[in-house]
């Protein structure tokens, strides 16, 4: 586990969709992150009060977390001084980047002098084990998309933060390195070794009290050519009593996928269901998540009337209205 | 790709079972084995010319395989004179045990002395790419499990050994340890890194005539909870114009899974088929491939056309009968 709370670090960031990471943490963990370090010429702010390095220490932050994604995802040299200065001072460093902290001499070498960790949350740090397919207590909702990228991180921390509101016990469990650095632990997916995908999944859902959930981020689409392998293992290992099929309404083909058209929600609805009831008899497909971004208000209520019509399970968009009704849609 | 013509290293084995992978390359690939190396105590014979180093080499062997397997997968300090010696000799050394070649400090410095290649299949040597989902010229063919271990290698070897006798392009593509050491290459695909599972496998199967079929290598299956992720890459990173149902009869539960019950074969052909058809349309089921080894004669013919009967397909067991029936059912 990454020990919070964090001092997000937005480098030398050209605009706020370099910082998109730490976005998301200031979003969803507000309480995780004590403040925001900009270097001279940031051009992101995500609304936290500026730090020093030696501020933020003193309130009590542990962890620097890189919020900030460059081209080509490496550790920039114009951001060694300040990393530099948080491993003197006793922070540990998180990194979602690409290139990784342990690969950096002059990083390790200060963070061992300083009995730092160093956190790549890109890579797994442990051995997983194989899975075992056997039921655990407590219960697990898992979403799973038409396509890559239509929001299935954002409705999993959605449903996860509307629990906790209505003080139900919810765990978000991350399975990407966004996920990673927001709930400070979970597990990298795509770069699990084959053989341990699933396994991975298990253990990050283990036995639970029984009216405790877990909200697992999804990844990839079972019917992505590319990454599909890495969503039935999610199906597998997470082992859902409910499904939430998520979808983005104006997108005409996969992404990266040229010429390959999405699926219809009731094909993913049928084809999510068959896959996960081999390992989990009872479970439901309960609500559709829409990613109406792109759509104005009125197109938005259409849509989501209209997917609800033919489908006849609850659809919305959290983004937009709140996930409100999709804890309501989760089976008893 | 692995230098044949072979040595098979037979070691100390205690008995046959130890020296499967020996034997599969002396069934499969009888011209790419010259001899068996058998050390003192070794209780198993794979029917091949025993040879010394120094026969083999000057009957023009340029690899040593490792045909043995011990408890660990382990490479045993007994064998270590005659791995040194061959090395000394100039052959490359081939092993899919899973401690690796690469982590026994005296081979890599006797490798290294001697200009010679240490192959660890067990784990991938080069860096994949994303799959990207795209057709290739040529035609696949997959076979797909009820279970783990019902004979998918075997029917993927059998329909390419029928294809060749009938003087038809074809390749058996491997997939997994045993298999790259007999085809002197493949996809370790149980060891590749997630997000690059479907990527390998388009990279095994490329662009080739149109009149060419690869015979690939099955994995896993949809139904085992452990390794359905692996077996899903292999469906969309394969993209198979036909599918080979491969069961095993006797069974009553998934290996590995206590309780879970094996999927009837009119589900997976479903199932496949679906998943399939999400990157070729025009997939199609030809064929049941049967493991009846537990079965007598009549058992094994009345079993056989009870399958044929109920799935209007043929079905055959390509180690009892050849995989005649196999080749004759693939699409034109």
């Amino acid at each position: 586990m990454i020990r919070q709370p964090y001092l997000l670090f937005l480098g030398d960031a050209p605009d706020a969709l370099a910082v998109k990471v730490a976005r998301g943490i200031r979003d969803w963990r507000p309480d995780a992150a004590l403040g925001q370090y900009r270097m001279a010429g940031c051009n992101a702010d995500v609304d936290l009060p500026d730090m020093t390095i030696r501020e933020a220490r003193e309130a009590g932050a542990k962890t620097l977390v890189i919020g900030v994604a460059n081209r080509g995802g490496i550790v920039s040299e114009a951001w060694k001084s300040v990393l530099a200065e948080g491993l003197e001072a006793g922070f540990d460093i998180a990194s979602g980047l690409h290139n990784l902290l342990r690969d950096e001499a002059d990083l390790v070498a200060l963070a061992e002098r300083n009995g730092c960790a160093l956190h790549d949350v890109r890579v797994p740090t442990v051995q997983y084990p194989i899975g075992n397919g056997q039921p655990r207590r407590g219960r697990r909702c898992l979403g799973v998309g038409t396509d890559v990228s239509v929001g299935k991180m954002y409705t999993a921390l959605a449903m996860d933060g509307e629990m906790r509101r209505r003080g139900r016990k919810s765990t978000f469990r991350a399975t990407g390195q966004t996920g990673i650095l927001i709930a400070g632990g979970g597990v990298p997916l795509d770069a699990v070794v084959a053989d341990f995908m699933a396994g991975a999944i298990e253990q990050l859902t283990p036995d639970n009290d029984d009216d405790h959930w877990d909200m697992i981020e999804g990844q990839g689409s079972l019917f992505h050519a590319s990454f599909s392998g890495v969503t039935l293992a999610l199906v597998h290992g997470g082992r859902p009593d409910a499904l939430v099929l998520c979808h983005e309404p104006t997108r005409d083909y996969m992404r990266g996928l040229p010429g390959y058209r999405l699926p219809g929600l009731a094909e993913l609805r049928d084809l999510a269901l068959t896959l996960a009831r081999v390992v989990n008899p009872d479970c439901r497909v309960c609500a559709v998540s829409v990613n109406t971004r792109e759509l104005g208000e009125r197109e938005a209520a259409d849509c989501l009337a209209k997917i609800e019509d033919s489908l006849g399970l609850p659809a919305t968009d959290p983004f937009r209205y709140g996930a409100g009704r999709l804890v309501d849609a989760l089976p008893e």
